[in-house]
């Protein structure tokens, strides 16, 4: 028995997220179909991001223990001719037998694009959020220092989440622009639920200069999700990759 | 009665193409449905370019004749309300009544995105062409240059064409490498069937080195489909836009 890590990529655009939920279709959904069809034995993966609807991936991380004879960097052609093309397995390595994805010290990528455009632009659709105004980086990257450091984020985050500590630590936080567009781009040990779309919405009220840096560190230090910025959609977020440490 | 241009942005991917077919989902039959909503009679617009199905636009080109009193630019707000989120109108102008847009003079531009990856990219896959390995920029360039102006293109475009003249002027024809992913950016006064799809595989074999300018050259000059390279497939290609001259 090896345990299996595997990296995988995907459109979020057309799952109810990562987590299973029977009858509906998600990410962890189809690698367990795939696996346990590989397997010949029910397989259920545990997976390290438990992504939202619509939130895409270019590395989770997702582990199994596998009985078969497949080497592990083979994984990625048997079980993607096995998935949807909108999920592709990127990597497949052989970890040891006690590694669990989540319960890891482990360094998160995120990024969060922004387009500018009166109108929707059917191509970018499912992939960012239009703006319908150009934004001031220099403001959005002042804002984000801010939030650089380990803090308490209660106030970038859901109130529906389940986690009592709220306190992570943001390595990175910057906004370059690329032609019409925005991408913010975060990294950090761990994000609460919907903390990086928060992030992504109070980065754009900075941008149009509605939201200063000042008001932003007052945000943080009362703790009170109002005084954030809104929660963007979805469709502009990308788990850009995890980093074991 | 006023003639109403209309630029029209979309993603091709779950299209039959542009070209009206009864009981299938095409741009022109989507354009038609919300027009004749808005006019109260039967509307068929006469469009520009009729892409393939799966091809891309960022500014194809529809002309109908409106009795409304919409205001010429306000037509993509009342449009786009009634047309699937794939399919925007971008822009709308008033032109002269016998504006027809296939019979004017015109400089279309087309772009064609072939990415690097071992495994496909499942955001990338509705709009950009996977290849497994780097190509060489600079012998695409070489290769490009060489289609570059007016030549009978009947090695570069489908045995399905219906046009008789093969003789089309290139304006522009280059390669810009962006990350992993190579753009063929060309402009012209006309394109035959699968004409820009045919380029792109020919600079593609340029490009791994398997098939050099003098060759292409060879190519465009013994009049044979067979010598070019290959039709890269649809997703991968992007009307950008039409200018009439």
């Amino acid at each position: 028995m090896r345990r299996i890590k595997l990296t995988v990529a995907y459109d979020g655009s057309d799952y109810c997220g990562w987590q299973l939920q029977p009858g509906f279709p998600t990410i962890e959904g189809e690698l367990n179909k795939a696996l346990t069809q590989i397997e010949g034995r029910e397989i259920s993966v545990i997976g390290a991001s438990r992504t939202d609807s619509g939130v895409h991936s270019l590395g989770n991380v997702a582990v199994f223990d596998s009985d078969s004879t497949i080497p592990a960097d083979r994984f990625p052609y048997v079980v993607n001719r096995l998935l949807p093309e909108d999920i592709r397995v990127m990597k497949g390595e052989e970890v040891p037998s006690d590694f669990h994805p989540r319960h890891c010290d482990t360094r998160k990528t995120y990024e969060y694009t922004i387009y500018v455009s009166d109108i929707s632009n059917p191509k970018e659709r499912l992939y960012a959020y239009r703006h319908y105004a150009p934004l001031d980086t220099d403001l959005m990257n002042e804002a984000a220092s801010v939030l650089i450091g380990t803090h308490d984020f209660t106030s970038f985050c859901s109130a529906k989440t389940d986690k009592e500590d709220k306190t992570r630590t943001i390595y990175e936080l910057n906004v370059r622009q690329e032609k019409n567009k925005y991408i913010i781009h975060v990294e950090g040990n761990g994000f609460l639920y919907n903390m990086v779309r928060i992030i992504a919405g109070t980065l754009l009220r900075a941008g149009e200069g509605e939201m200063s840096a000042k008001k932003i560190e007052e945000a943080l230090l009362l703790k009170d999700r109002a005084l954030a910025g809104p929660t963007l959609p979805a469709c502009g977020l990308t788990l850009v990759g995890i980093t074991y440490l």
